[in-house]
């Protein structure tokens, strides 16, 4: 990676002088953070016909939580887990969305995304900065039951939009009902319930041939 | 309106039988709402060259809620903030946008949303229901410190991406500078500082020339 300072969104229209710096900080974060709405994923949406982008997967992410979390085997702290599903996926407007499927891809995803936290994050006055790594560490590392929570949204929100489309990225060439399954487990630590509808559908897909056998 | 039941998203692909009545409905109302990434805004994003959509724009309101609550004139809870941008929104799913500047489509606003809200947050479980309306009446009605907050988010973002777009929204015809300070002075209801950061932003704008004076 260059030494040099990346071009930031804000540069295109720098505030004027006179803002207050940590104020001017905090909102050339929030300007930059514009481009999650760029990031294309692999899922395609239920109400149109065009792949979703990482902001409005977020967004689904955070709805999810609120109406779902009284399916979590361990209680969680539902503002909490909201946070974590909110910024979960911003390192990949720097690294880019690693798609499950994709084993080649996930190799070195965890060193570039580690880059694109600090890179992001250091655009925060430095107290905000850390409590934000710490809240993006928490979900990578699954220890607490909100992460473990968090992270089966993420895995159950594309189920759910797969299911909507007959298939979806279940079709992706080489793909099986079986690795769907292997890759959707997660979503059992941390809700038996959840994770019984979700292998439902799986299941029901397989049978009708939205994925293969 | 019609007595006829609305054609829901999940009728495209009924979920089998054999899932549990209460998360049944959860899960019809959760991809219903995969709706709010199809209705779009005014506002042009600052990372691309489109409008931004209303789950995009939520889940942005929700990151400045998170990094911008400091600045709030009373002391506010920031996971309940969160709530209320998360679903500030959703009544356009079947009320449509209504845009700022649009004072015609403004007069029987509250009238559409009101009834979009019940036929919404009717899909999922009563107490579910009841719990979302009560949060969409609060943000509506702006009388806690979470609730000014919340729309002053919700008028602040636009104000970011006009000011990225040097003009956007702001070079609607027939608005001037004036109109967009008095449309944008709710933000100062919770928040002293970014209100002046805002006005700031607006009065250099126009005197760029990006607003009409």
């Amino acid at each position: 990676m260059s030494d040099e300072r990346r071009r930031l969104l804000v540069d295109e229209t720098p505030f004027p002088e006179g803002l207050e710096e940590r104020l001017r900080s905090q909102l050339t974060f929030l300007v930059e953070v514009d481009r999650l709405k760029t990031i294309l994923r692999q899922s395609p949406l239920a109400a149109a016909a065009r792949r979703e982008n990482d902001a409005e997967h977020s967004w689904h992410l955070a709805m999810m939580v609120g109406v779902l979390a009284e399916h979590a085997d361990e209680p969680i702290d539902v503002g909490h887990t909201v946070q974590l599903v909110l910024l979960h996926d911003l390192v990949e407007i720097y690294a880019g969305d690693t798609p499950l499927y994709d084993s080649a891809a996930g190799v070195d995803q965890a060193e570039r995304e580690a880059a694109a936290a600090d890179e992001l994050f250091g655009l925060l006055p430095a107290d905000q900065a850390e409590r934000m790594r710490a809240l993006w560490d928490e979900f990578e590392e699954r220890r607490t039951p909100e992460a473990r929570f968090a992270k089966a949204m993420d895995r159950l929100q594309p189920l759910l939009l797969n299911w909507m489309a007959k298939g979806g990225t279940w079709r992706t060439p080489g793909v099986t009902a079986e690795e769907v399954r292997t890759r959707k487990a997660v979503i059992g630590d941390a809700s038996t319930a959840l994770w019984e509808a979700g292998r439902f559908l799986i299941d029901e897909g397989e049978r009708r041939g939205w994925a293969r056998s």
